[in-house]
């Protein structure tokens, strides 16, 4: 084996004698350090606030240089989204549904899917790695949702607000999924629709427990194993509505009905990193939790 | 298949007939939602502070119900930590090193190894997970740079500033590093070490990339492939100087030179979706970065 078969972008990696691995180096340094200090400073806003923000117990001279990665917020007509530089999507992103949103008269046929050139170059998803890829550009707040406004939907259209997902899924069973957070959308006062990404671990030969996803294009945009969907439903009661659904990112028969792809939210909570539940007990303890057990 | 081998904690996934996989429900809702509708709401600090930071031209309403995740950092008396609650480790982890902190008397023999309850129980590593895994608990900021206080010691025991971790490479090359890294701080003004997991793809037997790393434990702690550590040198001089590393996560012969292991800066930025180069180049123009090319 002349080159590691890991792929670190512009390094050959010196392996140990342990992965039976022969080493080598390749002159890329000088190179890579001009390019590196000609370009200009680029940090998300966010990133800005948050050596002020901290708190604790570490001297501020610590962060001298700068803290290198914080959350990337983009906040935008149709969405708040939490965008994840190694995978090049979405961590999450949130929509909130109602009448007024679902109507109007923008057109799909007017957006471009685009890169976010909010997001650093090293770390944002192109066209270009979709190409070919077998997959499809899946939004993760649906354009659908945002008739309300052209821009609104344009801005669903960001490759920040895309993973890559399995056509068949992409046009059946997940698209069912969309229309029918819609439908409790025209029912109720308001739907706030979170949807993101999860990279689930399965058994394999072995007996241990692994984690394994593809990644596409140049860029290595990861392919989630599975997408979530959390739907919070605010009645005219005043009552709120959970349902938490888990799809695999592989055909999924459309004639399944939508609530067998019910989960418990602390799932989805567990498998994301995300917490959802203690932030909806802030605004209300009337909260009722749908899952593929509950009575209805 | 009776059940999906995917695994979703506390629930089974209904996967699509393209998997060919018989679809199987459980009944774990209703005691789920009871238990978590009377766990009291725990967020991070800094999360709270996040939609009121929040800037963008989506409504606030949009975010009612909050944000459901966002950086985890923790400013402790020995780093600075960006948690990852997906992967129950660091992202990143920052500590200075110079004269001062690494002379004193604190022993690692009076620290333990301890669940960091700052995160939330779902996100948590627990001493549990790492037993029996055949993984060190392999420190991110390591022990030894903090001799200066046993606070600061121990603050580097909790297990958020801990990965998992081949023993062989723990207690030998990677030890080398640290070791090296100390050499410097005594050498030079100040030395910032920013320390992570790299999670990197490989090509598979179909000719496309994958990720893929194991994960232990009940809380399913994910195994980096890789560690990165980061290296800014504060030279009396003024001038910095940085040297950027990668090591697999895997036995590695300790009589490899360790500059065999530099990579230029930019792969580390491009693969762990952090950015260092452009922080350093808002103090400072006068950089300086060492690669395995470079001349010294």
């Amino acid at each position: 084996m002349l080159r590691s078969r890991w792929l670190l972008p512009g390094a050959a990696l010196a392996l140990g004698a342990g992965l039976g691995a022969a080493l080598t180096r390749r002159r890329a340094g000088a190179d890579a350090a001009e390019g590196l200090l000609g370009r200009l400073p680029v940090l998300p806003a966010v990133a800005a606030a948050g050596p002020a923000a901290l708190q604790g117990s570490a001297p501020a001279e610590l962060t001298k240089y700068g803290l290198p990665g914080l959350a990337q917020l983009r906040s935008r007509e149709s969405y708040v989204l939490c965008y994840d530089p190694r995978s090049r999507s979405a961590l999450w992103v949130i929509e909130q549904l109602n009448r007024d949103t679902l109507s109007g008269a923008s057109e799909r046929a007017a957006c471009d899917f685009q890169e976010d050139d909010s997001v650093h170059e090293y770390h944002r998803a192109t066209n270009a790695d979709y190409r070919g890829s077998g997959f499809d550009r899946g939004h993760l707040a649906a354009a659908a949702n945002h008739k309300w406004s052209q821009k609104a939907m344009r801005d669903t259209f960001y490759l920040s607000n895309i993973a890559p997902q399995d056509p068949h899924l992409n046009q059946n069973a997940w698209n069912n999924l969309e229309k029918y957070s819609r439908s409790l959308a025209r029912n109720n006062k308001n739907v706030y629709v979170c949807t993101g990404p999860l990279f689930l671990p399965r058994m394999e030969a072995d007996g241990k427990m692994y984690v394994r996803y593809q990644v596409i294009g140049k860029n290595n945009v990861a392919v989630p194993t599975h997408f979530f969907k959390v739907l919070i439903l605010e009645k005219e009661s005043g009552e709120i509505e959970l349902r938490s659904y888990v799809m695999p990112n592989s055909p999924v028969d459309d004639k399944i009905p939508l609530e067998r792809f019910l989960v418990p939210i602390e799932s989805i909570e567990r498998a994301s990193g995300l917490l959802f539940v203690p932030n909806i007990l802030k605004r209300t303890s009337n909260l009722k939790a749908i899952t593929a057990g509950s009575k209805r």
